[in-house]
This record gives structure tokens, sequence and C-alpha cells, in this order.
């Protein structure tokens, strides 16, 4: 055999590993004539796809293997499970995780078996299919995955197929100018192939259906250079597929010298289903739509069906392709290439492998001096920007700061002190800020920003993404897929930690008064507690040091999806270092110079999360110190939103012994909260004194206003809080009555102060705690 | 003046009314030196984009003016508010919708002041601003909205300025490839302006840095002719715009025509900021990032910033454009099309003016007998799909079928009985359903069908999205930003009534077995019930009869967002025709023959929502009632989920008093539910009997496993269900813990079927209700 039909044989092997997995329970190697009890009772999979990603693979091995390169694999058309557990396989990955499927004729029956079936594993690429870090159910993210990966990986080529069905998704199209982000000398490379085979689940696909000049030059637009491969007789497409590999791969070495200056790119266009069953029951399925899942349908029932399956796999000779028990045959594995070399046992691939933690500095060291909690302000994020600057400082090729554009508008400027911003495209002398080798990372795509980062976690580095709490949402279902994919990967044991995945949203719902109603939602933490408990953590630090404490925290956390939630403008400064690291190591408690039950059962609680409720709860608090002095008031504070829930729920959740001690189980709660008020409810429901528990948060009642007319358009002010307690804590409805009214008057003066001046009221604006009796 | 010199003094009144919206509070027309009182306190606003947007616009005018061209203006730097308002105001559309802000000094006054002032207007494009069908806050959406809007407008064109920023969002890289669904004679066209102007926040923009041939090809490549139009000298630059305009559009007609294949698209360079200041404390600002906002800051204290103001201002030559009462000089006036024909008078743009209801075929033709309920099976969405078919038919220009590709896959191909697919590009004899002017728009991007169908609604049609339920997470913040834009709508006397945004989630939760974790995810409903209680709308019916009845609601109804949780897979028919009509409008209610409370107390109430869980219900209760006969059961059916809320919390709350009479106020209710569990809690927390509720729910277990093992994973299933009734009925534990462990060695036996077989077991496959006795 030469090289090529040692491909070819490989190539052929994978195919038929597919089909077996689609179809057989049993008679792997096809020993005996196929029966209907050989037939799973449910065909599922993906056909449609997988021969081209099996095509791919073999030749990319022979790549790998000439050139001893690095490469990882991300199938895009992740639907081609079948083909990914099929390459591992043969490249005994599979039998190394999962020693039970042994690359025997057995194993090849469990192989089959497993296959989508209860108790198995899943049809699409997923956390259980060695070798990747992509998922293949919900399409998208394949590119930016792989850009991701080659981030400061030098050495690696990340080959990244992208099917014509996810090119016309959004995040995808995006994904293709990665290209301006990705430095020739300190990232790796990444090398899409665009694969073409016509159609998605019913309907012909745009790129597979635009002019094949449009096409290239579409290619070109993006800054790649395309290679065609085209075409359906495998031969003829081998020796094709070969050639441009090999003169891809020179071009991608000229990149990386600097004699080229810009990336190949492959346009692989392969029938839909190639190889399978040209037509049947008289209807062309080879080549068409109806190859995108089981060519055969009801094989069981349908002796015809039957009979073409058994002519269908018998195509790909497995006599040539595995012994007498069922193991490759020596063509074959020769293909294989050593070791980690292999795709499917890559380490990238399994970033907690290589992962090594961060090298982190003190953030005491950067903590604001608080002499007198409640008096003086800091803005928070700028704070930690000079934490982040000294994170970067510390590890220089293993963190990135994603975002949208904001990090200097979200007053994290710091970090630019030791870094600058991923830039290669143009440049002019008015931009700021760009470098080579920058570790921060701007695109107005919040999709790139999450792709990337993922990519980047999941081969086994670290970084935070920064973004505006209303457009978070965006990347909703990619962080219900990340999740997803953290929790998955915690139940196999061969998938080790990976850093967990950190956002930071900090232009929230309270200051957003000046862009108004559409840059108004705190929802995504309800997106985010939907999830498994043991993946997601949100924290609401309401200062510049529990902000500190917690991005240290999550930095050195694994396997979480953190979620903190911090404001850029000033607040004051609540808690001293100490403090601070006691406050979120709790993750709730009293703040004590703002209450005085003086250790006794107050008559009224107030709880707060979030810097704005936070700093509207101690204002109330003052008030009712002022005005009611014999009121027993109790100011909680939540930093660590999970500790509102019963353990049983969530690993940080609070018992019930504990939870009734801070909140009593009997009198009133007024909780002012960042967010929607029901998820509080939620959290809280089965809490013996919920009935008490009285909410209040934002009710979708957001315009263009000043910071303090937010508050009051959603009851979340320090006088609505004071009419709270009044309506709550029994008796005083009558007794502080002249009080309730000065508050609602109150609100109404700031109203009309706010409609005539278009600012907020000294009073209210810059208002600080009355500074403590010592 | 000739016709480029009132375009230019178009522009400069724009240019200037900009300004003044961002900087003054009084002094409108400059008749006496700035004065630091004439300043607003808070400078809010986008500069950048504004001259860019102006520019535009005054061009198009001509065009409209000299072709009488119907035409609507999308604004995707819709940041750029000021513009557009300046727009409206010139052509006195906006002092027609707000009378008080009138076309004279006063009324000039009034619009500076009252833009991002609190009580005023928002800073982006908005509901609020008379001419636009786009929000301007979240960037992405542009063009596709641009796209829905010309489909079924054959003599409309829609010019959609596209910045640079926003260009690199994945929802909009998408959607310039959307031409491809565009009908040359049905539809009309979208003329795309791409705005390079450089920068971003702070960054430069991918688009406006890659090489100006790359830039083409790209153009190119997504099928499109790019004209050129860059500089910065306006006199040069109103001559090549003009006179590209004037092709262009000699292009567009040819296009129409037939006699040119592809559409044209502008790109247009221009510097951030034009017309600003060059240099602020001595550095660049127009032409760089700093343009993006405010270019002058802290005017009202800096007296070189105010007189910098100052001259600018009056470099646009005030007096040229306003007579001394204010009002534009005629010479701007004449440049201004007639009534409708103003762009921002346009009734395309204020959709409900021109809507016209649904012809609706009487949905109860499709109904499916019912004589036994609970004994039949029928797979709801095949039902629904032949009533959709009548409504395409009877309404052939006014309503679209949106989806990824999921049409037939859905079981609603009886749509295609009497239309195919939209499509425009190649074709193949492989091809099945592709139509000219097809009613069923399939590409697989959930944003391009979001996009393309609000684009549709806001300018007066009517259609429905169908989507997986996981991925519809992907559109959540177009959701949340199309709520929150009908939301304002409805607070906006002259923005009539739109047709409602539908969804039909099909392939749920409780079906993907097959697929996986991956595509199990119900988290939509969470991220719809916080938007506000006016705009949002749930419907869950158990079966074909009820889905009829709920989508013909949902058609009929206008300015909500309507989601429809129903399956493909074959249910039980539970509801006869008229049954099914009062069910639904109830919302909710007992099913009486699965009940045997007989009008007395129950023991216990057994309530769903969803058509798994309803079965599963179903399935307890019959068990119940075969084992424990003696044990009264109530079970309710809830299609309607906004039902369980208090009244106050949504206008479809139900008042307690029927709640409690139907829940009761003391007997356990085990509430089996379509999504996750504490959503129920959440909306019924309140309720009197909520201490004795138990929620069943997807709690994230998910995996490839079998329906009814999916149920079991989430304890969903009929013997789980059981199991929670003697747990909670008092006195069952005890005197029925011998059923209690037949349902638990059920469960394992289910279990054990699944893993042996692949599939579920017959008893529970084929599970009806026992038939009742008469």
């Amino acid at each position: 055999m030469d090289a090529l039909e040692r491909i070819d044989a490989f190539w052929r092997a994978a195919n038929y590993l597919a089909v077996g997995q689609i179809y057989l329970l049993d008679n792997p190697l096809l020993t005996e004539p196929l029966k209907p009890e050989h037939i799973k009772p449910r065909l599922l999979g993906h056909w449609g796809t997988t021969p081209g990603l099996n095509f791919c693979f073999a030749h990319l091995n022979r790549v790998i293997a000439e050139r001893d390169q690095d490469m990882i694999y991300v199938a895009g058309p992740g639907h081609g499970g079948p083909a990914a557990v099929a390459h591992a396989w043969l490249e005994g990955s599979y039998s190394d995780r999962y020693p039970d499927v042994s690359q025997d004729a057995e194993g090849m029956r469990r192989l089959f078996r497993q296959f989508s079936f209860p108790g198995g594993i899943p049809s699409h690429v997923a956390p259980e299919t060695p070798g990747s870090i992509h998922e293949g159910g919900e399409l998208g993210y394949s590119l930016a995955h792989a850009y991701g990966a080659a981030f400061d990986n030098p050495d690696l080529v990340v080959a990244c197929v992208i099917g014509d069905g996810e090119a016309e998704t959004g995040p995808l199209a995006a994904s293709w100018h990665s290209n301006k982000f990705l430095d020739p000398r300190r990232d790796g490379v990444v090398l899409p192939i665009l694969h073409l085979n016509g159609y998605k689940i019913a309907n012909p696909t745009v790129l597979s259906r635009i002019p094949s000049e449009d096409l290239v030059k579409l290619m070109e637009g993006y800054g790649y250079r395309p290679y065609l491969v085209e075409g359906d007789d495998p031969t003829a497409m081998h020796a094709l597929m070969a050639r441009t590999l090999d003169e891809v791969f020179d071009e991608i070495a000229a990149y990386k010298d600097g004699r080229a200056d810009r990336l190949p790119m492959i346009v692989l266009r392969t029938p839909k289903g190639w190889t399978g069953p040209r037509e049947v029951d008289g209807v062309p399925v080879e080549g068409t739509w109806r190859a995108h899942q089981v060519p055969l349908a009801a094989v069981r029932e349908n002796p015809g069906h039957l009979a073409m399956l058994e002519e269908w796999m018998r195509s790909y000779r497995p006599g040539e392709l595995f012994d007498a028990d069922g193991r490759p045959v020596a063509e074959i594995l020769e293909t294989v290439p050593e070791g980690p070399r292999r795709m499917s046992a890559s380490p990238h691939a399994n970033g907690g492998e290589i992962l090594r933690p961060l090298v982190l500095p003190d953030f005491r060291d950067h903590a604001v001096a608080v002499p007198v909690p409640g008096t003086a302000l800091t803005e928070p994020t700028r704070v930690l920007g000079r934490f982040l600057r000294d994170v970067i400082a510390a590890n220089p090729r293993t963190f990135r700061l994603m975002g949208p554009d904001e990090t200097d508008s979200n007053r994290l400027s710091a970090v630019f002190e030791v870094t600058g911003r991923a830039w290669h495209a143009g440049t002019l002398p008015t931009d700021a800020r760009l470098a080579e080798g920058g570790r921060v990372m701007e695109v107005l795509s919040e999709h790139l920003c999450q792709g990337w980062l993922e990519g980047y976690l999941l081969t086994g580095r670290h970084g935070l993404f920064t973004c505006y709490e209303a457009f978070i949402h965006i990347v909703d279902a990619m962080f219900n897929q990340h999740a997803k994919w953290l929790d998955a990967s915690r139940r196999i044991p061969w998938r080790r930690p990976v850093a967990s995945l950190n956002y930071l949203l900090s232009s929230h719902v309270w200051r957003q008064d000046h862009n108004g109603f559409s840059h108004q939602d705190p929802g995504f933490l309800d997106v985010v507690v939907n999830k498994k408990a043991g993946v997601v953590r949100v924290y609401l630090p309401p200062d510049a040091n529990t902000l500190l404490s917690v991005a240290d925290h999550c930095l050195r956390s694994r396997d979480y999806v953190n979620v903190v939630v911090a404001g850029k403008q000033p607040v004051l400064d609540l808690f001293g270092e100490e403090e601070a690291v006691t406050h979120c190591a709790r993750g709730l408690g009293i703040i004590d110079w703002a209450s005085n039950d003086a250790g006794q059962e107050p008559d009224v609680v107030l709880a707060c999360a979030g810097d704005v409720p936070t700093l509207e709860t101690l204002a109330a608090a003052a008030l009712l110190r002022e005005h009611l002095p014999w009121l027993r008031v109790r100011v909680i504070n939540v930093v660590d939103l999970m500790r509102l829930q019963p353990p049983a729920e969530h690993p940080h959740g609070m018992p019930d012994a504990e939870f009734d001690a801070l909140f009593t189980t009997n009198k009133p709660v007024i909780f002012n909260f960042h967010g929607y008020p029901w998820l509080i409810h939620r959290l809280t429901y089965r809490r013996n004194g919920h009935a008490n528990l009285h909410v209040r948060g934002y009710k979708e009642e957001g315009t263009t206003t000043t910071p303090f007319d937010m508050a009051m358009l959603n009851d979340i002010d320090r006088y609505h809080l004071v009419m709270d307690v009044i309506d709550r804590v029994p008796g005083l409805r009558v007794t502080a009555a002249h009080l309730r009214q000065r508050m609602a008057d109150a609100r109404l003066r700031a109203r009309a102060h706010t409609r005539d001046h278009g600012e907020d009221a000294p009073e209210v604006r810059d208002w600080t705690w009355p500074e403590r009796r010592s």
C-alpha cells in the first residue's frame, strides 16, 4: 500500500465504523450475513456529514506524521459524532479512555451498540468524545473555538471543519474575521476546511449554491487564500486532497516564518453521504438531503433495506481493514500518529491535563484602606483593573481578557500599563493601545468573545470576559452549552478540570439610566441558575475590596461558570481588606455598623445583594436610625447568591438553622436585589421565613433618566424601602404614618429635581453613611 | 441653491440639530452667545456616527423626490439617535407626532432639552423615534430587519446603514446572505450602506482596516455589487454620493426589471465625527475614536470648550438654515418628500397603520374527532400544519413561516401543498419544495429567522417562527429587545398595534432523548416571563385540538410575544373541538374524566402543563384509580401559564378565590411541569396553597436515551408521581407502602428494559387512558 492507499484504508475503516455505530447491535465484522436482530431498534445519528469528516481526518494524519505537526481537530458538523468516535477507536485512544471498548471485535461490538443508545454515548461530538473541545449539538461555534485554541499555542495547528449548514449561522459568519486577532509569532494557526455537501436538513445551503467565483471572493475577502478540493471520485479526491494539504502546510510554514501574510483555507466539496447508498426505494440519496441522517430506514423490518445495508458496509471491504480479531490492520495503524500527536489523544483537547494554575499576585496589595466604612467612594472595577494588570504581567502567555470594546469604558484601563489590544489588521497613528501579543481582545461580538474564551479555556488556559449586563444575553445559548459541557465533563473521569469561565458584568442595569431601556436587563442570572448547581456560581460584591476577593477566588476555581456583577461607578467602601475576605468566604453576613439590633432579635431585616441595592439599603437603614431610633434593624449583605439556596440544591447552600439565625423566621425581611425580584423567591421559597420575605428588584421599569430615578422607578430606593418597613413591621403603619408620608414626599421631590435639572439631587447623589460614633 | 447645495443645507441643519440635542438646554438658535447655563448638566449621546447618518438621509431624500420612490431608513448605528430625531423634525413628522415639539424655536428648544434627559427621549433610535422599525441599543440586527421589511413589499426600498462596529457582530455577518431569500418580483429591495468610520468605542473596526480590495471581494462574495464613496471633503462627497446613488438606483431598477441579477450596495467611508471638532486639548478628535460619544466634555465648566462648541455649531451657519422663528428655511423644506413619502413618516415604519387582520379559516375544520378522550393518538403539529396551510393559502402576501430548516421535521409539511421554500440561489434537480415567492423561509440561523420576522411584523405583516426549544435561547437577546420595543410602543399613542411575534417550540426537551443533553433546555420560558406581563404569553397545549385553538388565538392577537410549546410526536387526544376551545379560553381547568373527586374536595390535586407531563399525569391518575380507587384525585391541566399568576402580576392572572377553588388551599398539589420546576413556584409563591405545592420538571438531568427514560431521569414519570402522591397525602406512606414499592420497582424495570432493548417498554410507550365506563 502506498500512502494514499493507506489513507483510503483509514477512511474506509472510519466510514465502516460510522455505519456500524448507526445501525448495528451485533455482528460487527459481518462474520455472518446481517439479520434483523443485528439491527438497532431505533436508528439514530447523522450519516450525511460523516464521510467528509473522516476524509479530512485521514488526510491530516499523514501531514501530522510527515511534519511531526502538533494538531487538533474541531468537527464543526459535530452531528457527525460517529466519525469522531471512529477516529478515536482507530487511533487506540478510545480504548485508552474506555478500556471496555477495546480495539478488537468485542470492543467494536460495544462501540457500535453504545452509540446513541440508552446508557451509551451521545450521537454528536461531545465531552465523552476523546480529542474534542467542541460539542456538536448547537451549531455555530466551531471556528471561534478553533481560534481560541490556537491563541498562545504557537506550534499548534487547529484544523476546523465547518459545515455549510453551520456556516449560515451568525456566530460562524463572524468568526472568519478572527484572523485579524491572530499573531503569527505568538499564536498557532487555524486551518478552516469549509465542507460543502450541499444540504442542511432538507434545504440546500447558501454557500454551496452561490457561484464558485463568489465563494472564492468571499474567502479572499475574509482574508484567507482558498484552495478548492471538489469531486466525488475517491481516488482522484485522495490525490487532490493530499497535494492540496502539502501546499497548504507549506504555506502555513511560510506564514509562520513571516514569508506569507495570509493563511490558507480549504473548500471541500463532496456529496452528502458520500459512499453511502446512491438510491433507496427509487429516489436518489447520496448527494441529497435524504442522506442527512439515516439513509436506510426500517432496516429491521425491510429485508431489501437490510440487504442494502450489508452491501453498503461490505463496500468498504472490512476484511481488508480489520483482522480476524477485529483489530485494525497494520497498514491502518501505521497511519496513526504517535501518542499525544494523535488528534484524538491531544492534551490540548483535554486542557485540564496541561492546565497550570495562574501565578496570582496577592490581591490584598490592591485593597482599599477603609478606616470608616461607608464614608469614602471607590470605583470597584478600577481597583480590579490593577489586580488584573498584575495577573497579566505574571502570566504573559496563559491569561486573556475578552470583551466587546469596553475595557477602558469599564475602567479596567490599568491593564494597558502592561499589555495592549490584540490586533493584526491595518493601523493608524490615531489608534491607541494596540500591541502585538496583546492580552486584551476586543471585538464587537459577544459571540466571538465567548467562543474564543471557551476554546482558550478548554485547551488549558485562563481568562475573563467583561460585558454589558444586558447584552450578555446574546450568548445565553453559548453559556448553556458550555455549562452542559462542564457538567458532563465532571462525570467523565479522564476529563481533567479546566479553568472556570469568568464573567464580569459591570455596565449593569442600575447604571444604564443614560443608555435607557434597551440596556437594562439583569436576567442573565436567571438563565445561569437554571444550570446544574455544581457548575454555576453568582457573586454580587458590593464594593472594591469584596470585588477583589471574589475575583481572586474565581481565578483560582475550576470547572465553574462564575458570574460577577459589579459596577464601574463609584460606590461606598464597606469592607476593609480582611473584612472583605471574611465576608466573601461566608458569602453573606450582617453589616454590624449599619445594624442596631446589637445581637438581639431585630424588628426588621434589611437584606441586599448588588452594589446599588446595597447603597440604597444602607441609606434606608440610616433613615430608620435617624427617624425611628428604637427600631432594631439588621442589615445583611449577600455576596454569594447561591448561599440563599438550601444545601440540597446547591453546594454553597446554607443550612436552614444558619439561615434562620440570620434572617429570623418571623420578622419582616425587605430584600433589595440587583436583579428580577422573583429570583430571590425562587432561591428561598423553601425557607422557614419565606412568607415574611418581601423582595424589591428590577421589574422592567426603565427609561432614559438618572441613577436614583432608575432606583425609584423600580421601588428599590431608600425612601421606598423605609415605606416598605413601615408597611410590614406591625404597628408602624399607625405610629410612623408621618414618616411614611415624608418618604413619599421625598420621592416626589427627587423626581421633580431630576426632571427639572437632569441630574440627581446632591443629597442622594453624594450620600454617605453618617460617620459612626466611636 | 442647486440640488447639492440643498442637500448640503439639509445635512448641515441635521448636524446642527444633533449637536444641539447633545449639548443644549436653551438658546437653540444661538441668538445669544452660549453660556454655561445653556448647557446640559450631563452630556450624553453619540456624535461619531451621526453626521454619516445625516449625510445618507439627506441624499436619499433627493432620490425619493426624483423617482417618487417608496423608501424607509434603517439606522444600524442606532446609537446615533440625534440624527434620526433631527430628520423627523426637519421633515415635520416629529411635530406631527409630538405637537409640543413644534417646528419653530420653542419646539427646537424642547427637541434639544428632551434628548437623553429624564422624562425625555432615549439617546438611541427607539420606538419613540418616528420612521424607525429598529432599536439602536443592541447592535447586530439592522440588515435582518431591513430584509424583513422588504419581503412582500415589491415597491419598497429599505435603505439600511450598517456601522462598521455592528458589522463585527454575528447576526449582522450572517445577514448579508439574506439576498438569497429575496424575490426580485415579489419583494422589495434592500440597499445596504456600510458606513466605515474606522472606530468602535475605543478600537479600530475590522472592516475599516482590511485592504480595500479584500473589502470589495467580501461584498462581491456576499453577492452584491459594491460602490465606494470615500472622502472627507463635503463638496466632493456630495457630488460623489449623488452620482453614486443615481447609478445605484438605476441598477435597482434594472434588477427589478430582470435586467440585472445582483443588487448594489454602498461602502461609505467618512471620518468619525465628521465636521466636528478636529482637535480638543491638543489631541485629534475628528476621525478618531475620541469622537464616538461627546467630543467636547465638561462644556459647562470649561470656557474653552464652551467656545469651541459655539464655534462648531456656528460652522453649520444656522442663520442660513432656520428663519428667525426657528423654522427650517424653504430650501430645506423643498428637499423634504411629500406626506408618507417622508421616510420619517412612512406607514411601513409604523406597521400597525397598514396592518390588515389575517383572513383566518376556521381552525375547527381541522379539529380531530375525539369520541373517547385519552384513547387515540395524534401528532399535534401535523394537524396544525393543515391549518397553517389554509392560513397561507388565504393570505398569500402577508404571512410567512420562519425556521431553521425544520418545517418538515416539525411535521408542518402540509404547508408545502400550497407553497414552497423561498430560495434565490442555485438549484439542483434533487432539491425539494423550493419555490419563487415561497412562504416558508428556512435558514440555519435563528438570528435571521427572528430578525426577518421582526422586520416583517413591524412593517405590518404576520408570521410564525418554529424552532427547537433548546436553541431558541440563541435569540434570547433579540426576544428581549423586541419585547421591550413592544412594551415601549404600547405607551406611544401614535404607534399602532402590530401582529404578535409567535413562536412554536416543538422539538422540545422531553423528545430530545435521541439528540441528547445539548438539545434539552426548556429555559426560554424563564427568559420570557421576565419581560413585562403586558407583552408576553406562554401556552402549553397538551393535544392537537388545544394547539389549534391556541394557534388561532395567537394569530389574531396584537403586540404580544406568544410562546407556544407543543410536540410533534403523537400524543393522546384529550379535548374535543368545543372542549378545546373552552379549555383554552379558560386557560386551565379540571379534566373531569381523569378525575374522581366528583365535585367534592379532592384528597390530592395532580396538575400538569405540557404534553409529556400531561400524559404522565394522566397515567399516574389511572394508576391511582386502579390501585387506590377510594382516593379522590383531581387532575388539572394548564394551557395558559400566565393564569397561575395573581391578577396584579399579569392580565391573565386568576383571582385567588378561583385559584383556591381549583387547587384547594390545603391539599397536596403535585404539579408536573414541562420546564424548570421553579418557574411554577415563582408564578404561584403568593398563592394560599403554595406550601402544599410540589413541582416536578426538568432539572438538567439529560442524556441520550428514550423518551420515558428522560421522564424518569427527571422524576416526572407516572410512577414517580404516584410515589409523590403517597409521600404527600397524609397516611398513605403507611397504608400504601406496598404500592409505593411497586412503583419504585416499575421504574427499575423500565430502566432495565430501556438499557437492554434501546427503546421504551410497550406498556409505557403505547399507554392510553383506560376507556371510560359509559
